[in-house]
């Protein structure tokens, strides 16, 4: 029977409280694991940069005060940044604080780089907003390692339906769905941990749908960090409120001045309910090779291609012109950025610094590389050109030489994309490099690893988290 | 010289930084004083509602652990509600907090009835967000009255220029403007109390972007206060974290993507700017004597007058219709209300349940008073006709008898309107009632509602809070 258009928050809801764990699809269950593990790789990729610093510092400074908690929990915890004190972990360092503000941080440092998950219709970030309120959750409350993948799983779905039912107009007007739906997703989550009813599901909805909020205006400066990162913590606070009985309406999603028609135009309600556990987004989530945009993957591809052929030297190049869905040109047709962070969203840096270095790591998304004079002058010859036929992992380089010769690489799908998916051997390597490039200090990720794949067997999630940070 | 579009945000910022307090005239300083008098009023009103109960309950299970820092601050405080701990004030009541919370849980308080003051032009309610994040400042960093005092006259003049740009089609689409506008009033109210520069200011109002959020759709529920309560929490943070360095985009206002296109329609800019300095919202900031939406307090003036009148007894009345400004029927048309918070918002109710009890104080807005028989029965009798003529704080009650004849009441400025404002005195007994209402324990409220009114001698702002608190 389809669903009443009055009946979306309802639908979703009551599925959410009536799945089982055996009603997961295996593939669907390895998919939350493979997403738990690229959000540690990428959460270690953040968790040194100045934004979680900063945050750290402020939330040390107006958390509990110092001299109050500190002694308890012992002093070498909360020197490192003041008075930082609490329990709860935040990955890749030695600081702990009380669990909403992990849930905080730790979103935060995932999507610092945008190196995290990605469903590609929606563009949305899955496991940023999602696995840390989880994870702050089971250092309160005692969350099965099933459980874990459980709601895990239930909240991809539910963060990838409701911008499924507004994308991409949502995007385009410039809502950072991944703060603004992921809030939606880490309500579901930690409300399927805690065993919610339907109704209170609903009511978390609701008040997840008061903080909704996240700009694409602030990508690539630190306040987009907020975004996300406000999204974990609202998403569990949500759920946290809703256990204890504090109401919301009764239509948050589809009310006529609810979450979908606030932000979306003519939202396709049904993309939220038909189908709902036969057909599960997190089988089109992907995992990518390079720190920046989805977008910018099959570029990157390209350059690589172009620089493996040997054909057209860097020096010989005249002009580099991607011809891409416009998506490319809306999302990264920045020429003039001038920090690491505003060219993890720039097509020009991509392309001349992928071409000049051969390679697409963190270190080329510097401010130091940004700066690199050779990188500016190539980037100068980088011209974008819409081709609504493309799909958005794909793009066409025709590069120009001053001789006049043409050469020209087509990458039809990204490495990372569902055609060619990372394997999960690639996604270990890929947490272990960014660990120990950011977070030397984090020596247990072989086992932390270990963890995340045998999660199905753990009674306590909470013991995977010594794994996360460093030791002592 | 006129504003370029393209410099709102940092036009509002150079203005924020430059402002000196000699700069604010007087009648301007004793409206922030106003507000913050009516703040405490409403603060007190909301502080024992479940709401602020299931939230404290919350907060302090997923805050630092209590046997970590319980005993330092003292086990009588922690106990009240689990393990609450910290040394911010929460109003009205005994447990205490981290100041990000208090932030947050002052504001959800202080706007649970609608009783706070009102911003006519875009129903606003300035105080809730930005009061609060100011007093949780006071309790780490030493803010004078004078800087208290300006530092919330500009918090309030930020919000309602942000509000003029896109009302009402932001409110109309279902933005709950408070909350939407209210957490870029904390940020720069606090930014201000910090001395931050033009540039950190702009940062501070891009992190607010990245939380800005609040939807119409709540309204009636408790989910609004997490909405409200986010933004004085967001604002404090967003001016904490700029303050540390923390940066955002250089146009989070106005950019393509930033908050006035995302929640406006064809923004007007120049609102935001146009007259800085000279033209003061603060003055058209008004004070309710009914705990509900502004747009129903003529219906309640028009009501008590019928009341007074003596003509038309109740059980005479066959109907009674409101002729309103368009607004009345869209936000106040609830004729099937079911609890005390919803029908704060209902034209229906506050018409029933005034005519039959002669007056509209907190009681008349319970839950018990909603589901009375006579007030569900004399409901049913009310009716909304629009009438765009008239302005949004008047309307013409017609009541039919059942003999035929009909009594007609105009009000054309409900009480508490610019044109008649509540007294000093009506403020302070506001506050005396709802303090002595709902949290009796505060004994020492004539001494917090002198230290208000002499705010501009006070040395360090956090000496007022032991007076909004229980003794002990």
């Amino acid at each position: 029977m389809p669903t009443k258009a009055t009946d979306v928050s309802q639908t979703l809801a009551g599925f959410i409280a009536g799945s089982r764990y055996e009603d997961i699809p295996e593939p669907v269950r390895h998919e939350a694991r493979r997403s738990l593990l690229n959000f540690f790789a990428t959460a270690f990729s953040g968790c040194r940069d100045p934004a979680l610093d900063i945050a750290l510092g402020a939330l040390s400074e107006f958390g509990v005060p110092g001299d109050a908690a500190g002694d308890a929990v012992g002093d070498a915890v909360g020197d490192a940044v003041g008075d930082a004190v609490g329990d709860a972990t935040v990955i890749g360092r030695a600081e702990r604080v009380d669990p909403l503000s992990a849930a905080f941080l730790n979103a935060a440092a995932a999507n610092v780089y945008d190196y995290d998950d990605t469903h590609l219709r929606t563009v949305i970030h899955p496991a940023a907003p999602v696995a840390p309120a989880l994870l702050a959750l089971s250092e309160r409350r005692t969350v099965t390692g099933q459980q874990m993948i459980h709601a895990l799983a239930l909240g991809i779905e539910t963060e990838c339906r409701i911008g499924n039912a507004i994308s991409p107009e949502h995007y385009n007007r410039g809502w950072h769905i991944t703060a603004t739906c992921g809030v939606f997703g880490a309500a579901m989550a930690v409300g399927k941990a805690l065993g919610l009813d339907d109704r209170r599901l609903v009511w978390a909805l609701g008040t997840a749908s008061a903080q909704a909020s996240g700009s694409v205006e602030t990508l690539g400066f630190m306040a987009k960090s907020v975004g996300v990162g406000a999204a974990a913590r609202g998403g569990l606070l949500a759920a946290l409120l809703a256990e204890r009985g504090f109401d919301g309406p009764d239509h948050p999603l589809e009310g006529v001045r609810g979450f979908l028609n606030l932000t979306g135009e003519a939202p396709r309600l049904a993309e939220v309910t038909e189908g709902l556990g036969t057909r599960w987004e997190a089988l089109k989530n992907i995992h990518k090779p390079y720190p920046c945009g989805i977008v910018l993957n099959a570029v990157i591809d390209g350059c690589l291609e172009l620089r493996a052929s040997g054909a057209t030297p860097v020096e010989a190049i005249a002009s580099i012109t991607l011809h891409g869905n416009p998506l490319l040109r809306q999302r990264a047709d920045r020429p003039a950025v001038t920090t690491g962070r505003e060219a993890q969203g720039s097509a020009q840096h991509a392309v001349a610094v992928t071409l000049l270095q051969g390679r697409a790591g963190l270190e080329q998304f510097t401010d130091a590389a940004v700066n690199d004079p050779a990188v500016l002058a190539l980037r100068r010859r980088v011209k974008l050109v819409d081709d609504p036929s493309r799909a958005v992992p794909s793009v066409r380089l025709v590069v120009e030489r001053k001789d006049g010769a043409v050469e020209e690489i087509v990458i039809e799908h990204a490495r990372g994309t569902d055609q060619r998916p990372l394997t999960d051997g690639e996604l270990e390597e890929k947490l272990r490099m960014l660990a120990a490039s950011k977070a030397p200090d984090c020596t247990e990720v072989d086992r932390l690893i270990e963890a995340v794949w045998g999660l199905e067997k753990s009674a306590d999630v909470s013991q995977l988290l010594p794994q996360a940070r460093p030791l002592g």
